[in-house]
């Protein structure tokens, strides 16, 4: 009667992420219908030192690819980050949920106390799975969502709170 | 060996509206050194029909107040949203905290299939106590403290993602 680390990681990462590619396929049709170069809505962000929309929507997809291998103790497939448009980001989503479909419970439950080192410059992060998750991955994922939506509803596309929570 | 209800809310909701305290200070810091007129910031919205800044805060207290209380299964006190200023709505995250620090284990704990049942307009949704905390509760705080940081960056505030995430 607690939360297993597989259902406070994976099929969190994929629901989220799966809400993530719907904002996209309405941001992208949003474009069409308005005559908006998608490019525009994919460079934007909302303060010169901030990452770009495309760049959001890469990094939240890291996030959950390289939290759910670290919660596992594997190392992450690379990606090169080379999207460029809608159809392209949307289908960096679906190889990541792709990716997270992999993991079974049995390697994620257990993690709680597995150690998760984070570099960062010449220091490190030390962090126990469950601190990992809870601490970082998950507020990082949904930052990179939320930033997502903002940046969108900066710009116009009608979006609601229903799109970044998705059904239930 | 996994996350408690307890451990994956009560403690989460304090430590991100601590990191959200922290983050006004620095806005107030910003408005007062800049002489900008802090209402300019805590009335800014990122689109017309988004929530200002200072109700993006009221609203992620809100969600931990209120996430808490349900999943309890007891009556939050009700918030009259009348904050104006920055120390107001420092206020408004503390006394909220000291709330949060009401909480036991043992209420929260044993809540993953106890029933939460959110009235939107004439129908109601139907969670059990883990979804609405893994699908709804932390979701929207989180989204409406990203919010709130990306309308401070989108002003100039300067912040950084460690100012977000909080000390580990």
């Amino acid at each position: 009667m607690a939360i297993s680390m597989y259902q406070a990681s994976i099929p969190i990462f994929i629901r989220n992420l799966n809400n993530l590619r719907a904002i996209l396929e309405k941001a992208a049709a949003h474009a069409e219908a308005r005559k908006i170069d998608p490019a525009v809505l994919i460079g934007f962000r909302l303060y010169p030192d901030m990452f770009a929309f495309g760049k959001q929507v890469q990094v939240a997809a890291d996030h959950a690819k390289n939290g759910a291998a670290r919660l596992a103790g594997i190392e992450a497939p690379t990606s090169e980050n080379t999207e460029k448009t809608f159809p392209e980001l949307i289908e960096r989503l679906q190889k990541t949920i792709e990716y997270l479909n992999t993991f079974k419970p049995e390697q994620i439950d257990g993690a709680e106390e597995r150690q998760v080192t984070i570099k960062q410059g010449d220091s490190s992060i030390l962090y126990t799975g469950q601190s990992f998750l809870l601490n970082r991955a998950l507020p990082n994922l949904f930052f990179h969502i939320a930033t997502a939506y903002d940046i969108l509803r900066h710009n116009g596309v009608e979006l609601g709170k229903a799109d970044y929570l998705g059904k239930n």
